[in-house]
Order: C-alpha cells, then structure tokens, then sequence
C-alpha cells in the first residue's frame, strides 16, 4: 500500500496542518492535491482533463503543466477519511534541495463571471499586495542557504506586498550564495547566469511561455502561478536544473477569443525583471567583474 | 493673424459645440487642445515636456506621438475668451478623406494613486465596457465610405462594449471598400494587406511599439488611445500611408521600476486580432484567393 506523506517543500497555498487538509506526497514522485469543496475542486479538474487532450495545445507549452493522472480517492491528510485528489506530479521530488519560487500572475486574480463578493475580495487584495503594481506578487519562497543552515523561508505575508526594486533583490538573493537573510551582504548573483541565463534558464523558459501567451485564444489563467525551482547544489557542476511549471488552476476560464492580456502583462512584467539582472551582471557579482570603464554602452571594447 | 476652426475628423475625446469647448485647428496643420481645468491639463502638458526632452526615449518611439509646439493662449472654441491651449501636431491634416479609428488601451483606465472616486468610476466603466475582457475599448470611429456617400461614423457608444468578434468586425470593415453600415454584405478587405500588412503597416508598427513597451520602465499610460489613420484614395495607387500614433495623456504616472504591462496586454491583444484579420485572408476576400488546398500550413505551395 502507497505511503503517503506531507511534502517537505511546499511554499505556498493550503497546507496541511494542525488538523487542516492539505496536499500529500508519495514515494513515487506523485502529488496528491485534495479537491476543494465549492466548484474550484472540480474545475480545477477540468482544466486538466482540458489541457491533456486538447490538440491545439503544443507539446513544449503541455510541458510547462505538472503531468496528470487523474483523481483519487485516498485518506485526507487531516486524518478525515477518505477525500479525492488531484494525481499531479510532484514537481520537486526529483530535486535534493530545492529553492523555489511561487508567484501569482496577473494584477488582476478575479474574472468578470466570478461572484460579486468574490471580484471584491480580489480587488482589494490585489491593490493590497504587488499584484496591481508589478502585474504579479510573489506567494511562496524557500532558499536552500546551506546544508548547514537549511533553508530560508520567508513569512508569506512580507513576500506579496513588495515594491519593484524588493522584488528584484529577492530575485538577486534566490540566485546568490550568501547568506539572503542579511541585508548586509550585496547578494553575490553567483548563480544567475546558469540559472536565468541560457538557451535552457529560466529566462528562456519564460519566453517560450510568453510566445505562447501572445497567441493562444484558448485559456485565460486568474490566480494561477509561475513555479520556479532549482537545486543549487548541483548547479555549477552541470548545466542548469532550473525549470519553470504553471500551477494552480481553480479559475480558469474561456477566453473569448481573446488572449489572457492579463496573466501576458504580469509575464512580461517578471521577464523585464530577470533580464535586468541578468543584464545589469556589473553590478553582481562584482569581485569577478574586470574594469568596465573601457567598454561603452554596447559593450564594446575600445581597447 | 491665425484662423482657427473646429476640426471635421475628430472621433473621440471633448467636442466642441453647443457651447462646450473643444480643440482647433488652423491652416498649417496644427492642433489646438484646450488644457483641461483640473491637474489633467497641467499633467498632459508635463509629460509633453519629458517626452520631447528625455532623451532615454528612442526617436523611432517619439515619432508615435503627435509632434509639441508648447502652450499658447488662444481663443476658445466657445467663445469664452482666452484659454491656454496645447499646440499639437494635427495628425490628419494631411489625409485628404480620413478613415480613423480610436482605441483606448488598457483593460484597467485607473492608477493606484488617483482618488477613490475617481478609481471607481473607471472601474465601473471598465467592467461595463470591453476593456476588462479585451483589454482596450473603440472610443471613436469613422470610415470614409466613398465621395458621395461620406463617412460611416457609428455611436460612440455602440462601439464601447462590443465582443472580440464583433471588433474584428469593425477592424475588417475599416479596411473594407464595401458599405460598413450593411451586415448583409460580408466585409471585402480589399485594403487590408496593404493598410494592416506589410513592413511599414499598421501590425508593423504596433509590433515596434510593443518591443518598446517590454521595455520601457519610464512612463504608464492609463486611458491613452491608439489612433490608427489612412486614407482610402491613396491606398491602392502608392504605398500604405497607414500611421499609428498614441494620443491622450492626462493620466500618465511614474512606473515605479515597471513595465506597463497594463497597457503592453491590451496592445497585445490588439494586436492579436489585427494578425488573425491578415492570417485569415482566406475569409476575406474569398473572390481573389486562389484555391488553398494545395499550399500547406506554411504557405508552401507543392505544385
């Protein structure tokens, strides 16, 4: 009989604790999210069952959704009984140690089908947090610091309201190898070109989402997340780990004929942000970086 | 000294007439906007300035806005005596029939730092409107039919609510030579190639905006329009004259280190349904198209 156990490395949505009901997590590399009682259990559900069988969805996009097994019946992580469950993959399993990322997307969670009283909810939360200013808010975030150490998790509640510049010194701390928690230390950006940059980073991974989203006519995505996750261990002895999933689909909805211009904005917004770092390498790190008064704007030598 | 007069193409914003004051005209193909009384008129006048001297702004983006002459004090077109003007570029002043379209971008009009009246008004409107769901709305519209016939220049507000479908209606009507007041006739796109196509067309310039607003961390532009313009006549016999500009800035804000994915999504989308018009020539005009069963899905033809 399956084991089933509570994920070590879950940094946003609901969890299981202190009696609440929460995903589990098997030995085989599944994830069991348990359906939620309203409507969003099963449209999340159909979502799936959407995305998997429709053709006009391309193989390299279908890859950026954790594969899906259907549902299941097993007992809920509150000791409940028997409850169903979304079969995911379990999209860290296969990393040792895993800094992850969750953000939202979107500076807009609600749709205009929703309730009143939800779109209300939404809107001003959305004004309460980044989402209305960046186009995204961060919901979720561990860094591996060191075997020593363990990881850095940050209170979820001082990751959704940050301003540009914050975001973009956690996006700098979450590729650094020192210490994210001081604010002393200029984060060292070590890994930020293996992991944003290359044909294979994330920065790259987001592109090929962001072509899909300036095209597609099939889905609009509320309150769905971009999951980044690497394992900083192994980073610098081989190529990237680095991979990009969308998660969280209770509120999808048809799209119209139009594309998802606002789940595209918030892409966008967070791709303008990586790329800055990545091109602002001058500045990060800085100890291995020769003298750049000599190159002019374009990066060119005159020496 | 100057004649001015009330301009015959205007197709959204404040008109005068009836008493109310309106923009000008003169001779010399200048554009006389009445600055607003509130901080409206002394914001647009502000961001004319930075526009025109900030010179992180390439030239290819600045020649999308109408070209700034300063303020001047001229009469009002209510009679009312002197009242301080914008002097703007008249941005049709060299079409002889112009066919225009205004199309105000963005699915949210508001900014977090206007006042709660004033978010909610727009808020309400935005939802009562095609912006939430398209990410712009038609604010103006007119189509030069022919000599005898004139203009079809519909409601204003019969154009702000209307559904994908029905804008790509409009977008093909507008590059059509057949009657756009009749939907017993389908629409003929005789001039879509040569006005939404090509490497200087309509697509093309919004496609050299977009790479800008990806970009862009200076300005957020709420409640600024699109004004796509061409001229029938000359269509056909000589290139496109088709032009793209950006007009109405009263409501433009810092970006806090951002880009405007606000504006950047309904562009998107804009641009989207102006592809799908020249990626589905099939449909229009059927009469001209060649039998396509032998071309495959990349436009090879096998014979």
């Amino acid at each position: 009989m399956a084991m089933f156990k509570i994920p070590d490395h879950q940094v946003a949505g609901h969890q299981a604790s202190n009696g609440m009901i929460g995903p589990l997590i098997d030995d085989s590399g599944l994830f069991f999210k348990p359906l939620q009682k309203d409507d969003r259990g099963s449209k999340e559900v159909a979502f799936y069952k959407s995305l998997f069988s429709n053709t006009s969805v391309p193989d390299n996009i279908r890859a950026f959704f954790p594969a899906f097994h259907g549902t299941q019946l097993i007992p809920a992580s509150d000791g409940s009984g028997l409850h169903p469950h979304l079969v995911l993959q379990d999209l860290v399993s296969s990393y040792v140690n895993p800094s992850i990322m969750d953000i939202k997307i979107g500076s807009r969670t609600w749709y205009p089908q929703a309730s009143e009283d939800y779109i209300q909810r939404c809107f001003k939360k959305d004004r309460e947090t980044s989402s209305l200013a960046l186009g995204f808010r961060l919901s979720g975030l561990q860094i591996h610091v060191s075997q020593k150490v363990g990881y850095w998790k940050p209170e979820r509640r001082s990751l959704q309201n940050l301003s540009a510049e914050d975001v973009k010194l956690i996006l700098k701390k979450y590729v650094s190898s020192n210490a994210p928690d001081s604010d002393a230390d200029e984060p060292d950006c070590v890994f930020a070109s293996s992991v944003y940059g290359g044909s294979n980073g994330v920065l790259a991974q987001l592109l090929e989402l962001k072509t899909w989203f300036e095209d597609q006519t099939i889905y609009h995505f509320y309150s769905s997340s971009v999951l980044m996750v690497y394992d900083k261990e192994t980073t610098l002895e081989t190529k990237s780990n680095a991979a990009i999933k969308l998660v969280d689909f209770a509120h999808i909805v048809e799209s119209g004929g139009v594309i998802d211009h606002n789940f595209l904005g918030g892409l966008c917004s967070l791709i303008k942000l990586i790329s800055e770092i990545l091109s602002d390498g001058h500045n990060c790190p800085a100890k291995t970086c020769p003298p750049c008064s000599d190159e002019d704007s374009n990066g060119n030598n005159h020496r």
